[in-house]
C-alpha cells in the first residue's frame, strides 16, 4: 500500500463510520487526506472519529448537495473515495426527499465536478447490497438482477449508474463496491438508525437486552470495517477494477449467531419478538453475497472473523463511551 | 371508455406532447381534467396544445419540484397520469441536475403526496425504453435487464422504482408504461431536443433536407400519439395493470423507412452523415420492444400505421405552423 504515500485523497463522508476508518488508514499510509462531511444530523458523522489523526488531515464541512460550493474540492485529487450519503433504510422511507438529496444529488454533483475539473481522479464508490432487494438465489453475485425495495436502495442504485455512466461516457475511472452489513469501531450506535449490528452492540454494552425480529434465523454476511477499508484500498489500487461493480461479503451467519458471539463477550440477555410492520415491509430476508469476482480481481478476502471483530469493536466502544453510547 | 365520465383526473405535464393529447381525449370522454405544467423551457409544454378544449379544463402552473406547493393538487383525484419530466437524452447529459430535478424529485414529490393525501388515486407513469440501454436481444420484453446509458434513462428508472416501491409498500395503485419513439401532433418540433422523429418531421415540413446519422438502417418502433393515449387509458382502466410494468411498441422500421414515408408525403431531400460523437455515445443501436404482455392484459395494439400516422401528423403541423415550426 505504498501506492498512497504522498497521494492527494478526498474522502467524502470522511467523518462517518467507514469514511473515518478509511481516512485514518490513509493518513497512516502517508497520504495527504481531506475529508468532506457536512455532518447531516443522524447520518453518523462524528468529529471524534478522526481524533487519532487530527492535525494530520484537512476537514471540510461543505454540503455536497451544493454543487457550486463542492466542485472545487475535487481539484488536484489523485483518489476520491465517495462514502457520503445516508445509509438507513428506515430513515429513507421516513424522509425520502432527504435521501434523494444526499445520495443522488450529491453523487451527481461529484461526477459532474470530476468531469469538468478533474477527469483523471480515481473514483471509488461505496454502494450497498440493498440494490438487489429480496435475493432470488444465494449467494448473490453481481449478475443477480437489481430490484431495490426501499428508497435508499433506489437512490444508491441511481448513484451507481451515474458513476458507471460517467466512466463509460467520459472515461472517469470509477469503481463500485456493494457493501453488505459492516460493523466495527466509529459507527453511530447511539440511536437505532444505522442497522441492527450497531443496535445490538450498543445494547450489549449497556446490558439492555437485545430484541431480535422474527426467529433470528435470518442469515447475513458481516464485514468488519477494517476489512472494508482494505477492500477500498485494493479497489483503488487495481486498474482492472475501474468500470466494474463488485460485491463484498463473507460467510453467512444467522442473527442468532451474531447475538451468541455478543453474549459470549458480554452476557447480554435477548428475546425474539414479532417483526414490526414498518420493518417487515423493507426486510429482504436471508442475504449473503459472493465476493468471488472481487477476490479474483484484487486478492481480497475478509481477514477478521466475527468473534474477533466483535471483541475489537466492544473494546473500542468501552474505551470511549461518552463519544458513542452514554 | 365511459369509465372516465365525470372522473377527476390530474395530468402532470399536461401541456406537453403526450399529456395534452391525453388531456383532450379525457375532456372528450367527460372527465373533469386538471393539467399541471410549469412549462420548463424546452421541455415541450405549449399552451396552444390544449386549444381545442380550453375552457373545459383547469390549467395549473405549479412546479412539481416544489413539494409543498404541489402536494395539494393530488387531493380528490381518481386518476393521476404522470407525464411531466424531461425526455431529451442529449439535454440530460448537458444539464444532468435539471434532469434529476424534473424526473426524480418531481416523481418523489408525487408519490409522497399521494401516500399522504390520496393513497387511493390510480397512478399511471410514462417511462421510457431508454431504461434498457443497449438491447441484448430483440424484441426487448420486460424481462430484459435494465442498464440505462444516459442520465435521462437513469433518472426515469429511479422514478419507476419510486412508483413500484410505493405500490408495493403503501398499496398505491400504480402502473408503469415504457414508451418507445412516439410521434404525432402537439410535439415540440421547433428545435432538435425531442428526438429524431420530430426533427425529421420539421425538416420535411420546411423542406430543409434530413440528415440521418450512420447508415439509416437502425431499427426503431414508432407509436403514434393516439395509440399511446389509448394505451394510457386502457392501463388506467385495467385493475390487473397496477403493480406491473409494460412496454409499448410496434413493428420495427428502419430510419430509412421512416424517411421514405416522409418523402412519399413531402418529397424532402435526405443524406446520411457520420454519427457525431456526442450522439454516438448515448445511441442504443437497434431497438424494438415486445408489447405482448400489455396486449394480453388490455387488448391494446397499435392501430395507426406509419404512413397513415405521418400523414395525420403533417396535416396537423401544416394547419398551425406558427405554433410549432415557423
Amino acid at each position: 500500500m505504498k501506492r498512497f504515500f504522498s497521494k492527494r485523497v478526498l474522502v467524502t463522508g470522511g467523518l462517518g463510520f467507514i469514511g473515518s476508518n478509511l481516512a485514518i488508514k490513509l493518513v497512516e499510509l502517508g497520504a495527504s487526506v481531506t475529508v468532506v462531511d457536512c455532518l447531516v444530523e443522524h447520518h453518523g458523522g462524528n468529529l471524534f472519529n478522526v481524533e487519532p489523526v487530527k492535525g494530520d488531515l484537512d476537514i471540510n464541512f461543505t454540503d455536497m448537495r451544493d454543487a457550486a460550493a463542492f466542485a472545487p474540492l475535487v481539484k488536484n485529487r489523485d483518489y476520491i473515495f465517495h462514502l457520503a450519503g445516508q445509509v438507513s433504510h428506515g430513515d429513507s422511507m421516513r424522509d425520502p426527499q432527504l435521501d434523494l438529496g444526499v445520495n443522488c444529488i450529491s453523487t451527481m454533483n461529484l461526477v459532474e465536478a470530476c468531469r469538468e475539473l478533474n477527469p483523471g481522479a480515481k473514483l471509488i464508490y461505496t454502494s450497498t447490497r440493498q440494490v438487489y432487494g429480496v435475493p432470488k438465489n444465494l449467494p448473490v453475485d453481481e449478475q443477480h438482477p437489481v430490484m431495490p425495495i426501499d428508497v435508499n436502495g433506489i437512490n444508491k442504485l441511481a448513484a451507481e449508474y451515474y458513476h458507471y455512466l460517467y466512466h463509460r461516457t467520459y472515461d472517469l475511472p470509477s469503481t463500485i463496491l456493494r457493501l453488505t452489513n459492516t460493523y466495527g469501531p466509529r459507527q453511530q450506535i447511539r440511536n437505532d438508525r444505522q442497522g441492527f449490528a450497531g443496535i445490538f452492540i450498543r445494547k450489549a454494552l449497556k446490558q439492555e437486552g437485545i430484541q431480535i425480529f422474527g426467529d433470528g434465523k435470518q442469515r447475513r454476511d458481516f464485514n468488519h470495517v477494517d476489512d472494508v477499508v482494505d477492500a477500498l484500498l485494493r479497489a483503488a489500487s487495481t486498474p482492472a477494477c475501474f468500470g466494474e461493480i463488485y460485491n463484498l461479503g463473507n460467510q453467512p451467519h444467522s442473527l442468532l449467531d451474531f447475538v451468541d458471539c455478543l453474549r459470549a463477550l458480554t452476557d447480554v440477555a435477548f428475546e425474539a419478538i414479532p417483526f414490526p410492520h414498518s420493518k417487515k415491509i423493507i426486510d429482504i430476508g436471508d442475504y449473503y453475497g459472493s465476493y468471488d469476482k472481487f477476490r479474483q480481481a484484487t486478492g481480497w478476502q475478509p481477514a477478521i472473523d466475527l468473534q474477533q471483530g466483535l471483541e475489537n469493536t466492544l473494546d473500542y466502544y468501552r474505551q470511549f463511551p461518552q463519544h458513542y453510547w452514554t
